[in-house]
């Protein structure tokens, strides 16, 4: 039996690809494949698979040495777990930066493709198949998610199309459904601070210091922006539990004005905001107009 | 202008894979690229391209920061250019293990599958399109010479299928084109020691000794043996000379005979022979039945 999961703090495309990958092998190339999560879904996750009626993955919360594994949506180590250069890497499907260093013995498929989801690269090494409708739908959502409606910078035209495609097969409204995911995904009522924090974080390391950087998308940037002392409480907190964790820089992106607000809390982070996105901070929190990707328009930007 | 260029010791897949790949590019994408080596052509690519009427690539003695380049039958940074991570390395395209280390500010399309050959990769990404005979005979070369006619364990079915197809476009006899081929590579009259210990070498480092494992496939075994002499003074002199070198593993493969004869010139490489492949060793060679394949049955075996 092949696991086939994608990276912790799991996201509708993570999920998606994994539950897509996973149909793919089993139903298209006659090998035994079940979708694993490594964490808790996220809401607009949640209402993505309650509306294709597909069921949540097992969480996977350890790999075992000579497990057949597919990692979709990353192929970042530090995003998965100690051991997995354990397991057996069959495959791995992303479209983020390489990394390096997830090892196996011997060679194996990789596919990365500069698309804005992993489902997109799926859709590519598919091919023209039928897809049934809970796999239409879930293509769809991580489409329309990792492109938040295709106002991302990360969007293709290969990505629009695709899910332009989708949408029609299936019939659904594209505006009218996104509007669905992202009021869904903005529900944020059932999180901590520090569950805020982690929900959609990536730890990296620039000149030396490690930075966690979490980004909440949201269409209703106040619910997130009323909560800024709880979710600074929450910040120093994660901080000084992780050691790998210099600072965290946290962004809350409006999705429909196409701005994010970043929480500037301690004057290290002040420093980093102003150098990388060459304004003057004069308080707790900075707008920066036009922000939304994190991958194309804060990481890329980052000096410390 | 993409540079689209293979590892240093260029062999026939590598300076295959970046001729092929550049006139995808040019002709079929309409992206302007040039084909590069990083090294002096060995005989049967010399072969090769004679026999298809094409022109050698230039030799690329180094890169620019910002040059766009792709790089093809290798990901391991060690074996191209210091500076490799300050161009923008648009795609890889490989068959090997996964080495990680490449890294460009953007994501980039990466494609690695365990085949035999680059080429039966770069196959799969252009699809049924149609090839022009200096195109399609390269394509067919490489394959021939990355699994030894089919010989080598690492041949998977997709790789004959293609190189039959290939040769069936072509009008080509496979056992006797692949018999030249095999006959150019086995000129090492050319040669000096140290020119044939860095033929068709790679390094790597297990359990923190730095070796390199250096292959002369060969139907005329006895033209390398007979300079084994040479050879030992040639490895001593490498060794001495490279600082990131511990121990040179020399392997003469048997084409016709399906066999490796290793120089064991010394008590450590010995030892290394004898744990790795189960060995006694008695004199300062060593024949191990059956081997071939540095990648398939001398790296993954190696133990020191």
């Amino acid at each position: 039996m092949i696991k086939v999961f994608g990276h912790q703090s799991p996201d509708t495309d993570a999920t998606g690809a994994a539950i897509v990958w996973a149909w793919y092998l089993s139903e298209k190339t006659g090998k035994e494949a079940t979708p694993y999560v490594l964490g808790t879904l996220n809401k607009e996750t949640e209402f993505v698979l309650s509306r294709w009626n597909v069921e949540s993955p097992a969480l996977l919360e350890s790999v075992t040495a000579g497990d057949e594994v597919v990692i979709v949506d990353t192929n970042n180590p530090q995003e998965l777990f100690e051991n997995i250069n354990e397991t057996t890497i069959l495959e791995i499907i992303d479209h983020h930066k390489l990394v390096g260093g997830l090892e196996t013995p011997g060679p194996m498929t990789v596919t990365m493709k500069p698309l804005a989801s992993t489902i997109s690269v799926m859709h590519g090494l598919m091919g023209d198949i039928e897809l049934p409708e809970h796999i239409a739908g879930i293509m769809l959502s991580c489409i329309l998610s990792d492109t938040l409606q295709f106002r991302s910078p990360t969007t293709t035209p290969a990505d629009k199309d695709i899910a332009e495609k989708l949408a029609a097969q299936l019939g659904v409204d594209i505006q009218s459904y996104a509007d669905e995911m992202f009021a869904a995904k903005s529900d944020i009522s059932d999180f901590t601070g520090s569950g805020l924090v982690k929900m959609d974080s990536k730890k990296l390391e620039i000149d030396g210091m490690n930075l966690r950087v979490s980004v909440i998308e949201t269409t209703n940037p106040a619910s997130v922006l009323d909560r800024k002392d709880e979710i600074v409480a929450a910040i120093n907190e994660v901080k000084a539990a992780e050691s790998d964790v210099d600072e965290v820089l946290f962004f809350a992106v409006d999705i429909l004005n196409e701005e994010a607000t970043v929480f500037t809390y301690n004057d290290t982070v002040k420093a980093i905001i102003e150098k990388s996105f060459n304004v003057t901070v004069e308080s707790d929190t900075e707008v920066l107009p036009g922000v939304v990707s994190r991958k194309k328009q804060i990481v890329p930007n980052l000096k410390v």
